[in-house]
């Protein structure tokens, strides 16, 4: 392959708010030239992630390639692939949230690495933070820090794990947005636990997210939207 | 779950001889009805590796699970899931041999351990060996111990992993196979790049598998099942 340039960025694309600023972050700071977006397909229960995600791209001006995992679904047991209701917060008996899919991140961040080194991108972007943490160890900081080293002796292949928003509130989340001129694409993301659209606003995902909105002091373009 | 018990070992089982051996190293420290076998279906293009890995666990009468991958062949571009030659061994331009798959044992142990940790499994089981090392950096112990990490802290899951052939010749492994009873299921065994039964005899890994059996001066029962 060619020498991987740090300077070239893949955002892993969910769809959702925080992955799309992180698209734009990237846009941003290597220019859209430089940018790709993979989302992945991994059997959510919200198809409309993957529609999201493939708008977001085109919005944005980015190649975007979607690559399936079909795994998960396999292993079963969890709320975002299974029709499980996600309302009950926390699954027993682990303790953490029942949307929790065991290792989700690493084998995304795993597989767009693998992604990256044949397409030439030394760096990879990922939307997860650790300030809303709540049970999901696999967006710590220490996490991605463990998992680069992992890649980089795995493949032989020293990517570049960026986290722009690990210690940013979700307030924070949306001050950044602005800044990198993601508020229009907010319009196009979804985030409802629910699958609603518009968003139910009562799941735990679209409270969290009209939490962010209200501390930033501006208006969440996708409630605009349907207004 | 259940407490993970480091005393339950789940073997990754790919139908070859170095996992066959993991197989019963495992059964002869933890005990038959402490382990069990896990094997991927990720598009490989001998299939006969999968009735292989089902036959080898039956035989050995320890339960079996099978989970697929599709990923990689999405991701496309190599000879274990693509139609591509073998023998030109040397693929341009990573300098890796084209049989390399980036990521490939950082995936499977990622999943592996995503079920392990919901089947109550403590121990994974891989016949990684960084002895033969052949351009394969997710072989090697530094790889492990990395992946290791990475997967205790992104699922808050203290896994071990045992890599039994980690530091043994080829020629050693079969005496491992003999020492922990897993000669006879050599015999149902595949390790063929060319995917031929009986074995081709002289793509590169049947010429590895026939040194190890001359040089530990054990006759091959793959090779002797078909005389």
């Amino acid at each position: 392959m060619t020498e991987a340039s740090k300077q070239r960025a893949l955002v892993v694309l969910s769809g959702g708010q925080d992955s799309t600023t992180c698209l734009y972050w990237a846009i941003d700071r290597y220019g859209a030239d430089n940018v790709g977006a993979l989302t992945f397909d991994y059997g959510q229960r919200h198809r409309i992630e993957l529609e999201c995600a493939a708008d977001i791209a085109r919005a944005a001006q980015v190649p975007h390639v979607q690559l399936p995992i079909d795994t998960f679904a396999a292993l079963g047991g969890n709320a975002l692939t299974d029709d499980i209701d996600v309302e009950s917060e926390v699954a027993e008996p682990t303790g953490l949230p029942n949307t929790f899919v065991p290792g989700r991140n690493l084998v995304f961040l795993t597989f767009a690495a693998a992604f990256a080194y044949r397409e030439g991108y030394g760096t990879l972007v990922t939307g997860v933070a650790q300030t809303d943490y709540s049970g999901y160890p696999d967006c710590r900081q220490e996490t991605i820090d463990a998992l680069q080293k992992s890649i980089s002796l795995g493949m032989e292949f020293d990517v570049a794990i960026e986290t722009p928003l690990m210690r940013l509130t979700k307030a924070e989340t949306v001050l950044l947005a602005r800044d990198v001129g993601a508020l229009d694409a907010m319009a196009l993301t979804h985030t409802c636990y629910n699958g609603e659209r518009p968003p139910c606003g009562h799941c735990p995902a679209c409270e969290l997210r009209a939490k962010g909105f209200a501390e930033a002091g501006i208006p969440d373009p996708l409630v605009e939207r349907f207004k």
